[in-house]
């Protein structure tokens, strides 16, 4: 079923305790869009780019069955750019450098095919932006999914209030969980969110895993540990993709299929973190994938 | 199959975000019999305590059938006490008093008859305490677990290091296995942990759950998610006592017992955080640690 992911397209500067990566691609509807081009075709993109972007990366995504009609291109204008440093845990990291550029004035304009997408993932966006998205679909999804952070909890939290009314999947970190409802237990935060709209909370919890939540459902997916994790930029993007292309492909939104998305969604973040950007993600094969999953299976059972 | 746990006994004063509670029973060999007790009867304990230890708390400890002929009891002196604050992500706890009393002094003697033991238990204690129990022993126990922590990395390492050569599994949190190896990667810590003796390697993360790992093998276990968690005091503790408690009740030392083990040990765990000291664990009937245990199940399978 028709798959859209709106977000960014961007340049990262990225520093590690692995090492160095400059003004290499990225944004979450690039990572998210790779992922789920794995899994279903086409993937409709709606983001804006400058004209400084790569054509070999725009040519690689159309060879995965990205559709590109939503991406605008602003001659004579930059790409987002960010900039930024973890630190040795990887769960902590500081922004050193925000170019909005092509982002500052961005209006997602959906092409007229997209406006009756099936599922539908609204990257990490200004809430009113991601509004924007909504207000022009002719008919509702199957499945809405939002990511957001702090920085709009912090910024712009009616607005945020109002988009989350017309959402079915919220995907947060712990403390973002915990923020947004004052609730330490994350089990009390996903009652509160649910009352906030989204009938399916995930929780991203890094090398911790993810936990789904769904009225009195629980699901909790595990990291898999790794040797080396080189970056960990793109992750949660790439898990949104591998969850809600998952689900588009199987059109199957029980919680018994949610859990399978979220372990797909989960197996593709581990392959991301693996190298800089999302240079692990555009390599990778359906046997490479599927071995992976098998992996997420023997580590859980007993 | 005969279990020994050798650890604290002790006296506690916590405070959580949930409240506080003034000398309440505790003590690492306190929560490890406890929980061991509704798997394998007797659990042998040694420990020390002043006779200022409630004897009621004896009683109960007889009653479920821990043998106290290795509790040592001094005289006109006091029991080792702890008081602690445990801040809002109740994962990290300032250390507010520490009297060891008895402790002091400790010299952990067993009884002839505990020296054939076939599963022990080594609570956190000194590393040279801990390699007195086990220059007493007769013979090899067929399983051997250590509990340790940063403070005995810090100030008595190569002690440390000799009592881990004798050892077979090593059950510390995160944080303490990356200082102990000087690894952030679990999956590489677990490698140098095995070559310093012991071989299985029990990472404990709280909230975010267990890893097992032997040679390549591994298994995440997860914590069960609650609605509130009252005090983690002992939690460690007994999870260790129902991992040990499992394994000598079953007698399997196969990997995937040792995941089943896991996974009693996560289940005493969640009921023992639910109240303060080990209250919630003084009432428990098979019947609620099997439910528990099918919640378990549940919360991973997909």
């Amino acid at each position: 079923m028709s798959l859209l992911t709106v977000g960014t397209v961007a340049f990262d500067d990225i520093e590690t305790p692995s090492g160095r990566a400059e003004k290499i691609i990225g944004g979450a509807a690039l990572y998210t869009s790779i992922a789920a081009s794995y899994f279903v075709r086409p993937v409709n993109l709606v983001s804006v780019i400058g004209d400084d972007y790569p054509e070999e990366t725009l040519g690689y995504l159309k060879k995965r069955g990205v559709n590109l009609d939503g991406l605008q291109v602003r001659p004579g204008e930059k790409s987002f750019f960010w900039a930024g440093k973890y630190y040795r845990d990887l769960n902590t990291r500081d922004t050193l450098d925000t170019q909005l550029n092509v982002l500052a004035t961005f209006d997602p304009v959906l092409p007229p095919a997209y406006r009756e997408v099936d599922y539908l993932m609204l990257g990490n966006l200004m809430p009113q932006v991601q509004m924007r998205v909504l207000t022009q679909l002719r008919r509702r999804p199957r499945l809405v999914v939002l990511d957001t952070m702090n920085y709009w909890m912090n910024s712009a939290m009616p607005d945020l209030m109002k988009v989350l009314k017309k959402v079915d999947v919220l995907t947060i970190n712990d403390e973002e969980a915990r923020q947004l409802t004052g609730e330490h237990s994350l089990v009390n935060a996903a009652k509160i969110i649910h009352k906030m709209g989204p009938k399916y909370l995930i929780v991203k919890k890094g090398e911790h895993g993810a936990l789904l939540f769904q009225a009195n459902l629980m699901f909790y997916a595990p990291a898999l540990p790794l040797a080396e994790v080189t970056d960990p930029t793109g992750a949660g993007d790439t898990f949104a993709g591998g969850f809600i292309g998952y689900l588009a492909k199987t059109g199957d939104l029980t919680f018994d299929n949610l859990k399978r998305a979220v372990i797909h969604g989960s197996a593709m973040a581990s392959f991301c973190v693996e190298k800089f950007g999302p240079e692990r993600m555009m390599g990778l094969t359906p046997a490479m994938i599927n071995k992976r999953i098998a992996q997420f299976a023997e580590l859980v059972r007993f």
